[in-house]
């Protein structure tokens, strides 16, 4: 999907302020001065009834009146007004506008009624129009500053421009206050930035489209994105798997996970929102990275601008204090980062030139006395050279380093040829000096040591996930002829389909499940287990009862034909007396599935992101364990594997002891049968539930032993 | 234990400073400029054997040329000299000394027997030693400043003193580059201080003494310390206790989780340590804090140094944007803190006064156009008053803020009766104005979100252990009657007891185990089984096969004579193949126990710590569940109904659809029997493990089905 062409925004060869005003101490006033002030090249025309001149510019009357065609109309006028001068901009050709006006949808009641008329003038005329009651936005390098936001500090666009970066970042946030308070603490600490837009109430143009034109910019390496609400979760989708194709990072704050800020968007929003589980499962499959805090993101952001990608988790640790060399192993191990011992070889490398008391095992612990020699850069080239480490991190004191001017040189040229990130950490807080020093060689420099193992560990995790993205299949396989056979299965079931439906369509596309027969009396069960063959069990079939355990319509490990007649009766007494109006199909003699491990395997829908595959724990505890794991559809075998890590972490699947390892294969080629199915009938298998799936050990295959599944009907077939 | 008077260090009268320099280009010369320069009131005698005059002070040849007495020698000589000035200062009738020098333990090989040297003059003379490689330490409110470091900004000290603050804040670091980092960043955001200490290599004097001075100090409200090691578990406990009962909190650094730290701290320090899952069980049963790195550290202190204890974790949230609220909310949630819905009658006290595009559930969203307005602080006073919540949150833009000076007397006077922690958070950078503002009403400024919810959820944490502190029962029991019988088990028995006495061992103290008999034939077995009641385990007794299900040395769940009579042959053959030489004492007949949740309880020992008590889970997939909670001794039933929470948070315990309670009363008496076992047997039994322990439904109770145990046997019994 091709981006929208956004250039009228952000790149605009004239701007038209309607509304505008010279005075600084008003919002208006404040839109034309800083964007005089910031230095847009292009021509700036003030719009006001009054006419005259503000600035030295001359003013034109109306949008009409300008008489030259304009890319870009910011609008801060009363909300009543907007759309009129939304028709008025239309007609005089003008490409995008932007609308800093409030009084729209955020205040609720009839105010709603004029935002939606802001997105029926953009849907006719196809104008591209931003906001209402938004803040403003910045593109760094054009320059061009349209926001009233007083946190620019335009003496530091300059040096922002100058500065190296591997890529820079670009800041698009729904919330207007927090977008700007992202810039104005990342040049703080001398963060490159490309863009920085507010998308207000999205009347239009929304974060994804923003998001999906800045990923295909040149100058933007970096998308960090403060998230309320994605109002369109396909393309979202669809936005961050470009992205992480092109190797630029999406570090996201996404809001809501608490039942308060679900509360508090309603309010603020008066919209709801898909579940912070599914938004959590697309982070993860599509590398999204989900930050903390502001500060959070911009340690993260840091990495991702200035340093190549870590392209694994082993840290090569350098410090000058062995209590900070140890806390920092602490913390990128409790990241989930490895601070592996140096081979011996290696170790014999560094103390070629580090003297007796340095520990060279990992940290590499140079201590305060090598304070003023060139061990820190030595160790840092030998780091670099080496393939045992897939990162440098440099726990310094750059409170007053007289070492660092001298050795700027030279790690300016390790830093140009580097291949893996070289991170800087000053326990003290460090000296201007020392900041401006790194920032010229584009090192990456952190105050706080759980930053720097966030960074690392979140880099890495999200170049798994490109690593699985580039081993995925082109496409999901056709499998014409189960689909053939399960859409007749399905045009003969009702809503929800009983077990043995359920199980009819899953054997269709080659899932293993127990043997089984449909049977109507208690001879033919006893019948039917003397084929299937001891134990069995029994289970009530009915689209009305679901499920079948609450209510005792099913009897377990039946090993003789007296029990079967015996259970015959009492489930399905048991039943009628649950659901006494319940339409029974029959009962299933179903054989006892081998022991193994209890699994949940299931399909459910997201309001935002559509149908997402769940994998869980099964059994008596499986809700109190908390052990699940989702994800988006499609599925590959790439996006599968990594569900089943993410969901195991080495616990259950693995040999363990005398367990033998689990049939991880047989697992993933269920959830891949699964995914088909769901994809097959997408829009007409609204939910799928297989509890219990067995998984045998290696080689003894996945099974599954109960199946609900419930489809959308047309006309009601009861 | 009273704590050892340190006054002489931390209050002297007097101060010769040994190897003194005035050439402050040197770390000597450092030391005495920098002392002069603080303003120290006492008497200073720079001591050099050139004698003279320094910064217009008379230089002393020696100490023992001073001729007054001296309370405190600062120590900045060559390694080899130490012990000899030492001798010398004591001689002298010094008080204290403070070795800055550096050429000892941290330098291994001959260099420790330098240290031991201190060591020995420290025990012999009674004079008290700090150091030696040691950074300084410095008291803000003598003032004192004895140390070399450069990031004392002397000009902040006297604003330091005067800010108003609860408890002040006293660090005590292992680190020397760390101690003043932690004081360097704490003034730049406001912090109020006491002391900074670095302890260096702990010759003599220890974190944990200074710890005991300073936290019966009364300018110290809370303790920041960074600990590599240990070397007194027990006295630090009895610090924790005693900080806890006296409601000054410990935030405290300890490195040493990962096998890098450990490995940094053996080529450091050249020790070992207790296991960190030991320290942590300590920190958490004691309500220490623990810091993830400097900011996070810093933050805690904040509100533990500038607001009330928060008592609960309800929070109400007040801001100006939608998008920093349910941030806000999400993240004080993720960290354990709750949001709650505001009550109707609380939600009509603030639309008194707030208008309606506000949001009153909480958060309270008075919104950017309430800028100007005095709805901030009214909402502050009305939560300020409300019994539904326990801290507030304000979350602002203080980059440029207006109202705060005009509402700053406003907020004094809230804040000098507040009952509750009101915490400040900035989403811009703050301004130094209203960074000032805040600091004179002593209300705690945070410029991240993380930081505040982790500050009230660890403070709210801490109040908890102290509630659980200020329940426990006075001391634990005596049982002497329990206690002979069980004695006299123990002297029966080996160094490994077998299961039939392990259990008991267990009934002497009331433990309930399943019925049980130990036979020697098959035919015995047979007759048990009659009298215990079907079904029954067969379990081999040896001291040498202590785990006998891995060697299958035990049969389960024999429902017949039969099936017992075949069981018997098979476990001994199974038992006498695994250990052809194991001594066999019978084997025990026992009931199977009805089912029931698996758990695991134990005691082992910590290096550091002593006797722990360990709860886990039991079955299978114990060890992939990870689930374990461990405290040290001793124990009461608040501890142990703490341990329980932690462990299980809600999760196995509780009811749950269709399953029903556990007996939590059963299990908490059997942890407190085990302890007891333990305490009564302290440096006897050195391990104990019940496993499993089967866990009924309420009122069914607990019991040891397994147990094992071993003792530290003198002249082998064997």
């Amino acid at each position: 999907m091709p981006s929208r062409d956004l250039s009228a925004f952000f790149r605009p060869a004239s701007i038209a302020v309607i509304g505008a005003s010279a005075d600084p101490s008003h919002i208006r006033g404040r839109i034309l001065t800083q964007l005089v002030k910031s230095g847009y090249p292009g021509r700036i025309i003030p719009v006001h009834p009054r006419g005259g001149e503000m600035l030295g510019l001359p003013v034109s009357p109306s949008i009409g009146a300008v008489g030259a065609p304009v890319d870009l109309a910011l609008i801060a006028i009363p909300a009543d007004a907007v759309a009129g001068v939304l028709e008025e901009c239309s007609a005089a050709g003008v490409r995008a506008a932007y609308i800093f006006s409030s009084g729209f949808a955020e205040e609720g009641g009839d105010k709603r009624a004029l935002q939606q008329q802001i997105s029926a003038i953009a849907e006719r005329t196809q104008m591209l129009i931003a906001g209402p009651n938004a803040v403003g936005f910045m593109n760094v390098n054009l320059p061009l500053v349209a926001s009233f936001t007083p946190a620019v500090d335009f003496a530091e666009l300059p040096r922002l421009r100058a500065a190296p970066a591997l890529r820079r970042i670009a800041v698009v946030s729904q919330s207007g206050g927090l977008a700007f308070a992202f810039f104005n603490r990342g040049i703080k600490r001398r963060l490159p930035f490309s863009y920085v837009v507010n998308t207000g109430n999205e009347a239009a143009l929304d974060l994804v489209d923003i998001g999906e034109f800045l990923v295909s910019d040149e100058q933007t390496g970096v998308l960090l994105l403060f998230i309320e609400q994605i109002r369109r979760g396909p393309a979202f989708v669809a936005l961050a798997e470009r992205a992480l194709r092109l190797g630029k990072p999406l570090i996201v704050a996404k809001i809501g996970r608490s039942g308060a800020a679900r509360r508090a968007a309603v309010s603020h929003t008066a919209s709801m929102t898909g579940s912070d589980t599914a938004y959590e499962a697309v982070f993860r499959r599509y590398g999204v990275i989900r930050g903390e805090d502001q500060d959070d993101m911009l340690d993260i952001a840091a990495a991702a601008a200035l340093a190549p990608e870590p392209l694994g988790r082993r840290i090569g640790v350098v410090t000058i204090s062995g209590g900070v060399g140890g806390w920092l192993a602490d913390t990128l191990e409790t990241q989930g980062l490895s601070v592996p011992e140096f081979s011996p070889a290696l170790q014999a490398q560094l103390r070629t030139f580090l003297p007796s008391f340095a520990a060279t095992g990992n940290p590499i612990d140079i201590t305060g006395q090598a304070i003023g020699t060139d061990y820190r850069l030595r160790s840092i080239e030998t780091l670099e050279a080496s393939d045992e480490i897939d990162a440098i991190v440099v726990g310094n004191s750059l409170a007053a380093d007289s070492r660092l001017p001298l050795e700027k040189a030279a790690l300016g040229e390790i830093a140009a040829r580097r291949r893996k990130p070289i991170l800087f950490y000053s326990y003290p807080l460090p000296s201007a000096e020392a900041q401006r020093d790194l920032e010229e060689v584009g090192i990456p420099l952190y105050t706080g040591i759980r930053g720097v193992a966030r960074a690392l560990s979140l880099l890495a995790e999200r170049n798994d996930a490109r690593a699985a993205q580039s081993r995925s299949t082109a496409s999901v396989q056709s499998a014409s002829a189960a689909r053939g056979a399960a859409a007749s299965l399905l045009d003969r079931a009702g809503a929800t389909l009983t077990e043995a439906e359920s199980l009819a369509v899953l054997q269709t596309y080659g899932v293993p499940v127990p043997r089984h027969r449909l049977v109507d009396s208690a001879a033919a069960a006893v019948e039917a287990a003397r084929t299937i063959g001891f134990p069995v069990a029994l289970k009530v079939q009915s689209p009305e009862i679901p499920h079948k355990s609450d209510v005792g319509a099913l009897a377990l490990n039946l090993r003789s034909e007296a029990a079967i007649v015996e259970a015959y009766d009492t489930v399905l007494a048991h039943a009628r007396r649950a659901v006494p109006t319940a339409r029974i199909t029959g009962v299933l003699v179903q054989a006892m599935a081998a022991p193994g491990l209890e699994l949940i395997l299931g399909i459910s829908h997201d309001q935002t992101f559509g149908p997402m595959l769940l994998l869980g724990r099964g059994g008596v505890d499986a809700e109190a364990l908390g052990d699940r794991a989702m994800t988006p559809l499609p599925l590959d075998t790439a996006a599968a594997e990594r569900l089943v890590d993410q969901f195991d972490r080495g616990r259950f699947l693995s040999a363990h002891r005398n367990r033998r390892a689990r049939d991880r294969r047989a697992l993933v080629g269920l959830m891949l049968a699964l995914a088909q199915i769901a994809q097959d009938f997408a829009g007409r298998l609204m939910e799928i539930d297989l509890n219990p799936v067995i998984l045998g050990a290696e080689g003894e295959g996945a099974m599954a032993v109960d199946a609900l599944m419930v489809q959308r009907t047309e006309g009601a077939k009861e």
